[in-house]
């Protein structure tokens, strides 16, 4: 096998830390020698042993010596919540690490790759980097800007609605693009929705069309409007949900629904009326949360766009048309065509009837 | 080469009759004999010699003899504009033909088949049968329901947006997109807007990004609003153009149009304020139109969709939302998800950075 494919083994391994890891990154890892891998490991769970010691400790001193680690993010160099990954790979005497891309942890970039370097130790960089980055996209976003990384998630018709003029939507995609959100789901930190969508819908926002863990659930809910038998407060993960007001609300109904084990947030709106957020991504990183999917309704997507807080859309068109009806979005400030809001790096594919297209920005 | 290789060959051939042959089909024609080519014909243009006959009389009496024909369309038998083609097959003393599709035409369905086998020519039909039967489906729109077939032209934003909330609408695909709008242009017969389209945008509605013919333009004008100045009345080829009003317009207004080369039709509205179609759809296949391009604007779209006059539609959609702004339809009478209007057969694919997508009803 080639540096290649051992990459490509050690992003598999990365992915079954999902979910579990954050705020830390999902990193893989393997140690070959002599064209045969002798170990694996990955980052299984945040505060746990990271991927490359995971790898290196399964094996003798005698084994160690002279093998080639393969590790999609940069070792790290510093003290954290475990030792420097670099020291063990010194110590263990190895005679290549290739790694896929840089950490861009200002603690890490390129220091760990020096440090290496330094001991005598061949370094290969930017095997398959762009996968390596798009892995962790969310911890490149958080380490840099300190922000979670968004997705906006939008279920629609080809022409643009997210309901009918009577404000139904259930359902309008098929049942393959709804369990495709179902695994968008668990490989988010949190879901986000607006107090409408709660109201009118009254979803349950788990994880379960497949297998995997539900996300945490976050209600933005400025005046605390909804009902209290509501689904998401019921359920038997609902310690997990936050619901996120003013602080001008009733203290009583606020009192019940911590009672009811939800957490709560009391974030100030900003000068438009929108949730302040800055705050409310300060809150989210100190919960654990650098990756959020925002679920809806029209206008929590409209003021999360407009902000220019979104980093990637994730559109399930089915191949229908509603008419009149509820559009996606509302005012994003946009009044000619060369104003528009432009997705870059569009992908898309087919999911059962319906297409399912992705875009960043 | 086998039979499947030839017909494709066919379906170039017959291709090259495009914009020149309706309210026929579009036919092509192979002679082969030892595998080898001996000659090749098409229907080139309305009232021409059928593509069977230009292909044969190319060959003297002893080369046709025993030689095998393709053609992606059932022979004629019965007298038109030219004499039946199964007559100069049965005397050309073929060995065997090879169709695309039977003929829709009552006149021919089935029996022109039947003649080549009574004379004792071997007949293979069926071969490439969709393919054959997509190249001409105004035809076999015309043929069994004496209407013109109908593709409805949009070209929207993401979020279903035809012009910003202050009518801008240029540009919101790119230029390939715009390209393959001009390619669409020249494979059908007419083009047809309505008359908001040419007041707020005033278009020459002509085939100029790539080499071919113009078709007619038909304004859907009900009460005579276009300006004099508009383009096109004033293009090259503007005695293509065709004003479609109520009875109830200015005379005068009607006399200066006809003076200046356009052909003007006098339709009844309908019960609703629509054009009254039956009649619409008279005059164009009596006019020899059997397919038309609908490119907008959002009353006409929305008249076609509800009235369930449309046979397919391609959907040039960029990466760009605009949020407010015109939505592609207005009521279209849909108002639960399972009463939506749904697209079959959908295909989609990348025309430079944007998305086209094609579905039949």
């Amino acid at each position: 096998m080639d540096d290649i494919s051992y990459m490509n083994r050690v992003l598999q391994l990365a992915k079954k830390g999902m979910g579990c890891v954050s705020p830390n990154p999902l990193v893989g890892s393997l140690i070959v020698k002599n064209d045969r891998i002798l170990s694996e490991g990955y980052h299984a769970y945040f505060g746990g042993p990271h991927a490359e010691r995971v790898a290196l400790l399964q094996l003798s001193e005698q084994e160690r010596h002279n093998a080639t680690l393969y590790v999609n993010l940069e070792p790290c160099c510093h003290q954290g919540k475990t030792p420097p990954c670099t020291d063990l790979i010194i110590e263990s005497k190895l005679h290549r690490v290739v790694i896929g891309t840089l950490d861009p942890n200002p603690l890490v970039h390129g220091k760990g790759i020096d440090i290496l370097h330094k001991s005598g130790i061949q370094v290969l960089t930017d095997v398959l980097k762009n996968r390596c980055r798009k892995l962790n996209e969310p911890y490149f976003k958080y380490i840099t800007t300190s922000k979670p990384y968004v997705t906006l998630k939008i279920a629609q018709t080809l022409d643009g609605k997210i309901a009918t003029d009577q404000g139904y939507s259930r359902w309008i995609t098929g049942e393959s693009a709804r369990r495709m959100v179902h695994r968008l789901r668990k490989e988010h930190d949190a879901i986000l929705v607006g107090a409408g969508t709660v109201i009118h819908d009254d979803p349950e926002l788990t994880v379960r069309m497949v297998r995997g863990k539900s996300p945490k659930r976050i209600i933005l809910d400025r005046f605390l409007d909804i009902p209290l038998k509501s689904r998401v407060l019921h359920h038997p993960e609902s310690q997990n949900t936050i619901i996120v007001t003013t602080p001008k609300v009733s203290h009583d109904k606020i009192k019940e629904i911590k009672e009811m084990g939800i957490t709560h947030w009391s974030i100030e709106s900003d000068s438009n009326g929108s949730i302040h957020f800055p705050t409310l991504w300060r809150n989210m990183v100190t919960e654990g949360i650098i990756s959020v999917l925002v679920e809806g309704g029209k206008e929590v997507l409209t003021s999360f766009m407009r902000l220019g807080e979104v980093d990637r859309i994730i559109v399930c068109m089915a191949p229908i048309f509603f008419g009149e009806g509820l559009s996606v979005f509302g005012d994003l400030g946009v009044h000619t065509p060369n104003e528009a809001i432009r997705l870059k790096e569009v992908t898309w594919h087919r999911k059962g009837s319906d297409l399912m297209l992705e875009g960043r920005f």
